[in-house]
């Protein structure tokens, strides 16, 4: 039996991102419906890490916040990479086994590649180093990773210092790093800041490392894995690419999009088979989708559940705590919020739904509103199975209406309703004849005097 | 004077599409609003040919209702492409022309591919069997078509049994073919199942064709007319090669589309010459526009008729039987359901109008909505021309209001209303005065004693 | 001190357009929402020209109207571009200075390009014409700029009439040009008619000018600038370039654009920092966001102020004359058009609002109507600061709600509501005991006896 060897991540989240031209730091802006750290831990947490520390810049606490329970450690100043992990290493003292070194602002590493990497360093060879290497179609100015004959890691040269022959190489640093921990705070506290920018670089520990004799390697990931975010053009390319992940997992697991283009998903968005998803639908945060749903075009869905059979849209908005039940209808210009709407029971037109029951089979008429707020408090409708409601009806909560009732349209509805009863709450219509054409008349000659 | 040589058309659409992961057999999928069948099915008309069978598998009903009145045969088991077209045979006993060989998963295939297919078949030469061929970007593994001398079609060679200088060949097989409909059920008949799958191969024919000493031809079509459907995902590939020639189609007639890639059509859609259409604008099924019509963004139509000079949306969603009349206006948050608006009516805000005729010129105000529905059944709701209705109307069908009539805002119209009368249906206004600043303080009580 | 050398702008619009199947003036064809001649009379703007001449066909007033108050000239018949720059001669009549002619149907040129072309035209070796050149991807079938030894212009060949040798040239012709209009008038009258078309090419001008030993002279700019517009696709390939523009500059200010390509801008649309654009955004003209604005998805905004905080969104449709103030907040379905909404206030679901002011921190329920059309007349809503509007309430313009009053739900406000009062205009609720109950008795029995 192999024994559990520990393993550490360090999350590098300290960078300004100045040319995000934001108040918010960088790695909390969101791609997926998630902070771009967040992804990171996410995959992270897929390795079952012993420790994960974030290194943050001075006041960000909104960082630690978004992080938590994590533990963050504080880079006091912009130093270089590798004095940003050293700040983590008050939180790691006396660890022994891999380190991870990430950065917050690669939101696509994936599981895999870090667990290639982890799997690397743990080589009969024990490299002290593994670095994260790709291959990108321009490899413009990137660092080189440049290998010796037995295939291991020689050097990492930046393009400004690479000879002609070593910028042929196309095999390019991509930042990630893995450690053997036991020798890892040795060989980082020994690198230096001789170089123009007085920074301290990460990369340098390669050099170190092998002129102790020290064996490196490398993992290659691909260049979209890695694709970092400095502005929020490539935030947007970062948000492109992780929907093109995410629409095609949804149509590998049976979803029909129409216009997968045009579909925009969360990361833990969850379609069932045999679903379609019309154009232009947005999927917020924590949306379950059961199977043979149809989800209309313009339709935008966050924290809701939505079951088997059920119809939705188009222009359907579920907002947090919607539950649509199997073979519900929620149709055009209908909001649903924090309510359950039970199997069958059909709210097809410009209605507002909030925090309530829509009991079974019950039909809820175009323009129906629960009044649910008096300014100080929400409360709540109860609307029992098979009730009918009729259009342009203000239910004003707390109130209930029992199973079967009626509700006759344009009634405001301020006291509860007992089963199968109908009830009526609106004016008499009175008829005033001619008095139409009258008013025109007026109108008419109103005008012609002025002219 | 030619005489007239019989067509038959067979479709295969027995497939199960395991791969789309779906209840629903693969052609049935819809793009651009019809079933994949029914695209080659409206390919296949355009030949006017004498017989179309469609080959099924067992059990797909759903299937031979949605080609009907075309019959069906079935293919008992998936025992390949041969065995498919064989399964049709018993449909065909006697039959003497031609015969075109299609796959339901086909849907971009082009009437004149088809065209140029059968005049092949019809040359001087006689050829016994005509190979669709077509030349991909990348060839890949596709099974490469090798000519002969004189131009005409040699064999077929599957890529794993291709020779290196075979597979320079850039000629693939895209799997449709037209037969010499005399000598196909022979020629079918001896096709074998010696190869590692047991499968009876259609490709086949050509080797025992050219081994009787006939003739085999060869007609190219593009490679994007023959993409063919195996998941979700090349089903949405398809959907897009669609649209774009819809909409370059649209355009070409004389419609602007403010964004193309946004707008989704069905293969049925018409607009006229100056429409414009915004972006996100889908149109579903049965959708004609006349000329003049601006369509703003957001909007949504299906089974409707828009006549000259109207405006529609944005945010309008146009149902079934709508018609909207020249010079008609229709705004946001809108829906039309089965109802004639008839010249230069106005429906501007969020309004539901269902089974009614609203007259030219009338004004329906915000909120306005037909209660058309009492649980069993849909009345009509007739408003005549020039009649104004004040916002937040509900009008209870059946029920008519007469020309120039003006139904006062907030009113629940549950009787007819004479032409040029005023209606009002509303409850008296009654002002408790302070009672806003008492409830405010009773509520900060209430709350400073919870504190 | 350097003496103000004048400069004329000539523009050509005179082109009917035929391709693009339309009763429109071609340059008045909108892309991002301006019509073409307006992008080009900007981008001239920049360079604050003493005279602009636009050249129009006969009986196009509306592009006269258009470009007011620059002056047009009438081409009567389409006789070649060298005419259609004649047309402008009677308006430039003793003009010494510089000339640049463009085109209206080329909506992307910079201003950076004209000056350009401006300063070449001012170079000491005193070109009489520079022309714009490029170096499209496929050069094609467009006239080759051919130079000397010296760099200067020799000639432009069309393609038809270039050797194998001047088709390997990459520069090609851009068709603009700038003038010495002391030299330009002799020059372009000098030009001839002896061609397949009988019409008169401005490109003539480069040969005329050489054989007289003039200097002529290049200035390239990006092929993208300059692509022109002929049919509806083309237009909308111009509408994706200018689109893309917009959206990077959007970006690079400091918004978040989450799906960048669902996002449609106009010129003049102005986004602060840290704002965050939804999926499916349409900017009409005249619209800014201030800093920390949230525009969510499927938003429609023209001509509107929003302050920063505010929350806009999803289906949020601001129309002309909204005013939306700090952290104010506008949610779904809901229509605003000619009113201020003002600090902190609530406007979330299903409403219209027009002609209105909402004051601060106001509260307006799901449903609420301002009826502020009585089908002549356009009347105000006044709703004070705090105030609490009940759902399904219509508010009877003209009218005014004092500061902290409450309406209650479902009433008709027909009168003005003191401050801090409580109003409630509505029916009351009458009940019927088991009247549900009969009714779908009733319609069974019905149902029976029709079976």
């Amino acid at each position: 039996m192999t024994q559990h060897r520990p393993l550490a991540c360090v999350i590098l989240a300290a960078g300004k991102g100045t040319r995000m031209k934001s108040d918010l730091p960088k790695v909390l802006h969101r791609v997926a419906g998630q902070p771009m750290v967040g992804h990171v831990l996410s995959a992270v947490r897929a390795l079952d890490p012993d420790h994960v520390v974030v290194v943050v810049g001075p006041g960000m606490d909104n960082v630690a916040d978004a992080v938590a329970p994590y533990p963050t450690a504080v880079q006091h100043e912009q130093r270089g990479t590798a004095d940003a992990v050293r700040a983590a290493f008050g939180l790691l003292e006396g660890f022994d086994g891999d380190v991870v070194v990430l950065y917050g602002d690669t939101p696509l590493v994936t599981p895999d590649t870090l667990r290639a990497m982890v799997a690397a360093r743990r080589q009969p060879n024990d490299p002290a180093v593994v670095v994260l290497g790709m291959r990108p179609d321009d490899p413009g100015a990137y660092g080189r990773l440049i290998l010796n004959a037995r295939g291991g890691l020689e050097k990492i040269v930046e393009y400004l210092d690479a000879s002609e022959e070593e910028r042929q190489v196309s095999l390019c640093n991509a930042g990630l790093m893995a450690f053997d921990g036991a020798r890892m705070f040795d060989l980082i506290n020994r690198i230096g800041n001789s170089n123009a920018k007085s920074e301290y670089y990460l990369t340098d520990v390669v050099q170190i490392a092998r002129s102790n004799g020290m064996a490196c390697a490398v993992v290659e990931a691909a260049p979209a894995e890695v694709v970092g975010v400095n502005s929020r053009a490539e935030l947007s390319e970062v948000e492109k690419l992780i929907q093109r992940r995410l629409r095609k997992a949804a149509m590998d697991n049976g979803a029909t999009l129409t216009d997968p283009d045009s579909v925009t998903f969360c990361v833990d968005t969850r379609l069932g088979r045999d679903v379609i998803v019309g154009p232009h639908v947005v999927f917020g945060p924590g949306v379950v989708v059961a199977d043979r749903v149809e989800i209309k075009a313009f339709s935008h869905l966050e924290q809701v559940r939505v079951d088997s059979g059920a119809q939705v849209g188009p222009y359907a908005r579920l907002r947090p705590g919607a539950e649509i039940g199997p073979d519900a209808h929620i149709g055009n210009f209908v909001e649903i919020k924090n309510a359950k709407i039970e199997a069958g029971a059909k709210v097809n037109h410009l209605t507002y739904i909030g925090d309530a029951r829509v009991g079974a089979k019950a039909n809820i008429g175009a323009g129906t509103i629960t009044c649910n707020y008096d300014g100080y408090a929400k409360s709540h409708t109860d609307i029992g199975a098979g009730a009918f409601i009729g259009s342009n009806t203000a239910l004003v909560a707390p109130v209930r209406v029992g199973d079967g009732a009626i509700v006759g349209a344009g009634s405001v509805v301020t006291t509860d309703v007992e089963g199968d009863a109908l009830v009526v709450a609106r004016g008499r219509q009175q008829a005033y004849t001619g008095w139409a054409k009258r008013f025109r008349e007026r109108k008419q000659n109103e005008k012609a005097k002025k002219a």
